[in-house]
């Protein structure tokens, strides 16, 4: 086995062995996720279950379950609200993939490769309104409110990234900005879903929101970081897109803040145009400056934000797991 | 002025007229959709106002709050949902001009041209956001499962239909069954949740979403006829994108199941490469061989089936505005 393959193989039992108590949940999770793909017409169900099967950690939807649980609440709910998070995930990184040109995800070609462009906008069309409907059918208005928010935020956040490429002024709280509606903002209405099941009071469902919010920031930060260093082996997906497509990440912010005047020239003269070269440049760069150390800090601080937000709960197994995620999170290689 | 400039205000006038008594609606429906622009951060209140500034016949609102009123309510609730049909519709044409790589539509660049695919297809996402959170807030999860359904159709029907571009022997109820999908569907919609808000009975329900849906029918197999022969001045859209985009449309396959052998090789031939010169023989074959005729034919068929549907309801000037917009609607120029 190579030792990339090794660390595959880790990184999967490290997630099965955080998941073992809500196994049978996220079973439940994914039936309901292949009843989506079933109740499509002509080529749907193909394409939704290669978008399914590819996997992913499913996150969003064991947030769910762990934050209801969190709240003594067993509802089936949940495995909608759940599912539901995972569909408008997994149709924003349809898009994303698209507007990143990436090629792969999950080890697999990405949806817009393997069915076209067009394909892959309809098909993240398609789980949206999925996604939606999973959540109207609970008949709670303010559930639904809470999930469209978060969409709201994701896209708005996408297409203010997207105007700002190559901004090579970009500040670190445009970029803190950009994730906390990319990427935080989801986790949290996924947390804040679960608490809403479990009828829990305005305060606690604010307090796992915050949970969910500061998971999301470290989780988007060691993203960013793996993008920029990590194994396209291990992580699965293509690398280097922030890149190629002139998006300012953390560790690139942190390292020109800290360059002299004619560095900092040579640094944005790579940022500007990235050849195979310049990128090989600015990751030993990014990697020699300790900006990838301060990037792992920075996510650290975040997931430990994420546990603080837990204080105010006795004890529990959900909340050991919610900890222990937080934990995974800023120490995961993929 | 020249004959296409009158051409254009003429049909204004026609739809201004058509829409006298639901003016006050209809203004209500723009500020609901201008709230939508503005809740919005960063660049998306000038690009959704872009989209939404840029008109278009409103015919789905209008459909919602004639079908209301035809039920006698005058709810504020049709506003929500006229502003939501519109959203969808709006949302599906920003992706469709992508797929279809059309640049112009209401006579300004598309979205996509002016904002570029990435924008385009985040800005789209983030209106159906918006669509399914203003009918959420209805509380009513029968009305969000109508027009979440009507939307899943509109997405399967565009994915087949690329799936099946340059199918050169489509048959007609594959043609039929895309626009059934892609326009029929949500103008039933409309329909049917306006009569939802008046809370009418299943039949008479069913006899207005029966009105939508041979409504949107004749609409489509128009669209479609003037994307063959339609004045790109008076339409203010891409047009001859069905023929370069390899899409078979009712007056197409209706000449090539007419031609002998040797002929449909040829006309085949002309479809297969949809080079500028083939594309001026194809439109010219379609005008003189009577497929144009046909098409609207078949439309005034689905306009009178529409009327047809509104017999059990007795004479009010709701009826009467939306039996003009069945005539209208076939005999339209843009």
């Amino acid at each position: 086995m190579s030792p990339t393959s090794v660390n595959l193989k880790q990184e999967q039992e490290r997630l099965e062995d955080l998941y073992q108590n809500i196994f049978p949940f996220l079973i439940q999770t994914e039936r309901a996720l292949q009843d989506v793909a079933s109740r499509g017409k002509g080529m749907i169900p193909e394409i939704v279950n290669y978008v399914i099967q590819a996997g992913g950690k499913r996150l969003r939807p064991a947030l769910v379950v762990l934050s209801a649980q969190l709240g003594g609440s067993q509802t089936d709910d949940a495995i909608s609200v759940g599912a539901a998070s995972e569909l408008i995930h997994l149709a924003t990184l349809m898009h994303d993939d698209i507007v990143d040109r990436a090629v792969l995800r999950h080890q697999k070609p990405t949806a817009a490769v393997e069915f076209g462009d067009e394909v892959a906008i309809l098909l993240g069309d398609f789980l949206y309104v999925e996604a939606f409907s999973l959540l109207a059918a609970i008949n709670d208005p303010q559930l639904v409110d809470l999930f469209a928010r978060a969409t709201r935020a994701m896209c708005q956040g996408e297409i203010n990234q997207v105007r700002r490429r190559f901004t090579l002024d970009l500040s670190l709280s445009e970029y803190l900005s950009f994730i906390d509606n990319k990427t935080a903002t989801l986790m949290g209405a996924a947390m804040k879903g679960g608490a809403r099941l479990a009828r829990l009071s305005t305060d606690q469902a604010t307090a796992l929101g915050h949970f969910g919010w500061n998971l999301g920031m470290a989780f988007q930060i060691i993203d960013d970081t793996l993008d920029l260093v990590g194994d396209e082996v291990v992580t699965g997906k293509t690398l280097r897109t922030d890149l190629a497509n002139g998006k300012l990440t953390l560790p690139l912010i942190w390292l020109r803040d800290k360059l002299e005047p004619a560095e900092r020239e040579k640094f944005l003269g790579y940022l500007r145009e990235p050849t195979a070269d310049s990128v090989q440049h600015i990751i030993t760069w990014v990697k020699d400056s300790g900006a990838i150390k301060e990037g792992l800090r920075q996510a650290a601080n975040f997931a430990q934000q994420a546990k603080t937000s837990l204080h105010s709960f006795p004890d529990s197994s959900p909340k050991k797991t919610l900890s222990a995620i937080a934990q995974y999170i800023v120490t995961r290689t993929r």
